[in-house]
């Protein structure tokens, strides 16, 4: 059996699977998987679509994990694709459409290669495992924390994993991830005391407290990077007061931050640091501060060794480039898969993503199930 | 003829003259001008109402003339109010009401000293002039200075006028206004470049740079007072971006301040100034500044002579209290009034201006009447 990694690309596309409707796109998935003899459950959680596939034994000798989601961002603009955005047409060597890089030619690709591996060579002792979501690009509480709540119950496993993410930022091969820096998102509100632009020693203004607490915070460097990852990031994204009123000095304003940070911290410890800078902000100004944080995800490396050389090798022998190892960009869904198993993640060319027109090259799909395929092979052989 | 100014003022009260509506207020106080003598002229302009009232020729030998509103300021959250926004109620002492105390009772005050005076002792070489409008507490720019501009084009003038502002701070007779600080309004819109938190290096963050000059601009002093001002003060009032995304760095944010100055400077200085620091602010930064800049008034001052003594003198004679010269507080209708003639504010207590409510002590009301006819008399009786 040979599946057709493009064209199960474009049948994905052709779902309009916006976060958090599934549209088709996992039943698609399941439908591919069991006619190559996985077998498949529909792991839904709070109405949050999700499907996990078995090929070979449950707790198997060695399992092969993929992981990967279906939903995509909004389209954004109608008017301003230059094709349809569900249309998953082909012209020219390219597919478009929302999805079509991040990330349903990922999960097209690691679908063929399993079912392709499957069929041609059935592991002995082992098992592949394919856990799906449909909510990656939203909340994802239900999602791929889902399936590995779920499997983790039902006793299914993965020994390693490759999320198929989009990872390259200028040529296919260029780049794959071995860990992400963490996310911690915070939001200071500064509170003061309403008065009259004209009486300004009657009121407590915030917004040059909050205003110096930014510019210091903004000028303030976290760290200069680590073994494995770049200098850690803290982007104030937002300063907002609302008041309209030109003769008035407002009661109260807020700013919204968002720190990416690498091993050298930890959630917690930034955290500590922020309420730190902000309780030193408020010294004696009369003004006064609260700040609630949210950690998305705390930092994680799958350090160089044998799964990330596996994974490595199938790129360059693929490519021809020697893709360099990064824990750049956002968070992705490996920030849960890597408390089972060592996790890297590989895919296409991310440029589009989240774009309007959104494409991908189709040479890039076959390319990458090929990646994917040597992968499987190079771990099963070495056994 | 002696009138009740308590009565006049409660009357006024009940008229519902809330910006831009006249509700009868104008017209109430027609027809206590024309009973007493004055000719009276409704100066409305683009629907804005406005009166004026002369009692003597025009361009006579000495022309003392009175100026204020009848607009009131919205009434806010009504169940918040003990009694009735626009009842008029007189309880224990104190006359309840929208505008009690900003300004029906200054209205009230001079119309009722200067019929009594006209009915009493005519003057034989001079005149009384009331230029009274209905939008002082909107926009204004077809009030005061609609009924400065038909004065000028109908040979009409004023020598001298008493504002009936609230001027008092603490205690009725506390304070007297001889000028009044500018105004200045800067809206500064910052524009970068958008792009995600993952990647701040790929875009260019207006917020940071905006904040630090939020931050200079706050700390800055812009003199240490002169001899009839305050301090010039400088209170950023709105800082906004309106983004909602967390993992997203804007394009653009914005910043509103407002400049209170005295006559160390004008409105063109500071507006260069401000101008230079944006500039300097964005050097080497990625980010582009525009500013926009309103100036609703210049700083002025009515020197201590004659007529400041006219009036302090009548103050202190009623009240027994010394008041101060100030220049303090937000603007009015003096910024116009001063490009024609020497021109000092005094009225009622302002405390409860603008609150809910506001109210005023009746016996106020009367002395303040008793303020305005010893000020008419002794400046005739100057001749
Ligand atoms: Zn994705
Ligand atoms: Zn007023």
């Amino acid at each position: 059996m040979t599946l057709d990694p493009i064209d199960l690309t474009a049948q994905l596309v052709r779902c309009p699977s916006v976060t958090p409707h599934e549209a088709g796109a996992l039943e698609v998935l399941r439908e591919v998987l069991e006619g190559g003899g996985f077998s498949c459950t529909r792991v839904d959680r709070n109405g949050t679509p999700n499907l996990f596939a078995r090929f070979g034994e449950k707790a198997a000798g060695r399992t092969f994990g993929f992981n990967g989601h279906t939903d995509v961002v909004p389209v954004g603009d109608e008017a301003s694709w230059t094709r349809p955005p569900f249309s998953g047409e082909i012209a020219d060597g390219i597919l478009w459409g929302r999805g079509a890089t991040d990330m349903k030619s990922g999960v097209a690709a690691f679908v063929a290669a399993a079912v392709d591996y499957v069929t041609q060579t059935p592991p002995t002792d082992g098992a592949i495992v394919i856990a799906i979501t449909g909510d990656e690009e939203g909340v994802a509480t239900d999602g791929t924390v889902a399936l590995l709540d779920w499997m983790r119950a039902e006793g299914e496993t993965m020994d390693v994993c490759i999320v198929g993410e989009p990872t390259c930022p200028d040529a296919f091969g260029d780049m794959m991830k071995i860990g992400r820096r963490g996310s911690l998102n915070a939001r200071i509100t500064a509170r003061g005391v309403q008065g009259h632009a004209a009486y300004p020693h009657r009121a407590a203004n915030p917004i040059p407290v909050l205003a110096a607490l930014v510019d210091a915070l903004s000028r303030h460097s976290l760290d200069q990077g680590t073994a494995h990852f770049d200098p850690s990031t803290l982007v104030v994204t937002s300063f907002d007061t609302g008041n309209l009123a030109t003769n008035v000095i407002p009661a109260q304003c807020s700013a919204m931050l968002n720190i990416r940070f690498n091993d050298a911290h930890t959630g917690a410890e930034l955290s500590d640091w922020l309420r730190a800078k902000v309780a030193r902000a408020c010294e004696g100004t009369g003004i006064t501060m609260d700040v609630e944080i949210s950690i998305s995800g705390e930092s994680f490396v799958t350090l160089p060794g044998p799964f990330v050389d596996t994974v490595r090798q199938a790129v360059e022998a693929e490519t021809g480039r020697a893709p360099v190892l990064s824990t750049s960009g956002g968070t992705s869904d490996a920030r849960f898969v890597k408390n089972l198993c060592p996790v890297v993640e590989f895919g296409v060319v991310g440029k589009s993503m989240h774009q309007v027109d959104e494409h991908v090259a189709v040479d890039d799909i076959t390319a990458l199930k090929n990646v994917y395929s040597r992968a499987i092979r190079a771990y099963f052989d070495e056994v």
